[in-house]
């Protein structure tokens, strides 16, 4: 049994579990790219799809040592080039590209994250701990009014999930131990990795993260602590 | 002259220049000892003065190579024996060391912190740029109502300042140049080191860090672009 009092920290997974990246992704290029002149129309939802596909492999080859440690932003800005290409848009400025390549700076958080964290803030500390770079998560925060304490995760970590030192650090880093620490996400991978360190772990379900229901994802499994609707039932299951 | 608006960022000292170590250790140790049966009475504006001069020791041998990489929290501890030790003050347990030594997690701000950062945060990313660790930072900002927008410093660069890697690293974070920075500080030796590295600067005064009229660092010396009275001066320099 989970008692809440044991916990002293919750670390968050962002894209997907805090915000809601792909419809906010759709809504923004699809305000910018159709004030451009001309206007370029295409389908942002399956652009932000073909862009996000790109992500865990650009973060393989920095978690399998084939390259060096580089900040989300740069393996954002790669992967954009690519799907740039592959949806025929050209003629872009390099800083109208880095504009776009900043929307995941600009994502809208789920309708009960921000309510449900900031009753989960009074009783706990709450730190990010997502693969997005630091300045990412700051312009966020910034803009979404996200609550957070500490900004936590791939960057400081130097590594990135699931590896085992992304969760390690950051709990160090809280100074507590990782049982002490309560993993948020919508993804099991992830809280089946931060279980292996020692982490509590609580599921938010997102089932419409990918626009169309979800075919996997769609609870917590075996070994998860919590299962939880979001954010303000969590606060509820850990009592605030 | 110093363009405010090429400035995106700040990132602040926080022992002395946010907060008022001394004056808040005394009155919570006093407090604390005042309870103890029986009663400890000792001079605790002393007793914070003689931990903080074992402070730059400790952490040079840190910074010469001579030892790993340790968090402030520790330096503390080992620091706090000796402290403890000189004022002939035994019989605590270890938890009660702890609590002792968890007073750095629980100092007060200077008045106008709170109002001053609140001001410049609407323009501004404030980040901690302190030697404290992310822990200890976190429930001082929580205690104290601080508004940091990320947790950097020491811990985050693994390297106390003044070394350079201690600045470049949260400039790095911020996804910023360092001329993008502006350090903020009641010490002009923390300036030199920031500046040094391409950070824009601001000093901020504390006559009283030490209870009694400083005699050195009472002004901003030649190379700081901005000298303030206190937080709410640098908002309006900036013009927040």
């Amino acid at each position: 049994m989970l008692d809440p009092a044991s916990i002293k920290a919750l670390t968050f997974d962002v894209f997907g579990t805090v915000v809601d990246w792909r419809s906010s992704i759709a809504r923004d290029l699809g305000d910018y790219f159709a004030k451009r002149t001309p206007p370029v129309e295409r389908d942002w939802g399956r652009f932000a799809d073909r862009w996000r596909k790109r992500y865990q492999p650009a973060m393989e080859r920095v978690r399998s040592g084939n390259r060096g440690f580089v900040k989300l932003d740069v393996l954002h800005m790669e992967n954009l080039r690519e799907v740039l290409d592959e949806f025929e848009i050209a003629g872009l400025s390099d800083s109208e590209i880095d504009h776009v390549n900043r929307v995941w700076h600009r994502l809208d958080p789920w309708p009960d994250s921000v309510p449900g964290m900031t009753r989960l803030r009074r009783r706990y500390a709450l730190a990010s701990l997502s693969n997005g770079n630091v300045s990412l998560m700051i312009d966020m925060a910034k803009r979404a009014g996200l609550p957070w304490d500490a900004i936590l995760g791939a960057e400081t970590a130097r590594a990135y999930k699931p590896q085992p030192e992304a969760y390690f650090r950051a709990a160090e880093m809280l100074s507590l131990a990782p049982a002490q620490c309560m993993m948020v996400a919508a993804h099991n991978s992830d809280l089946h990795a931060a279980a292996k360190c020692g982490f509590r772990t609580a599921f938010i379900r997102r089932p419409y993260e990918y626009g169309k229901l979800k075919t996997y994802d769609l609870a917590a499994e075996t070994g998860v602590d919590l299962d939880c609707e979001n954010m303000n039932d969590l606060a509820a299951k850990l009592g605030c």
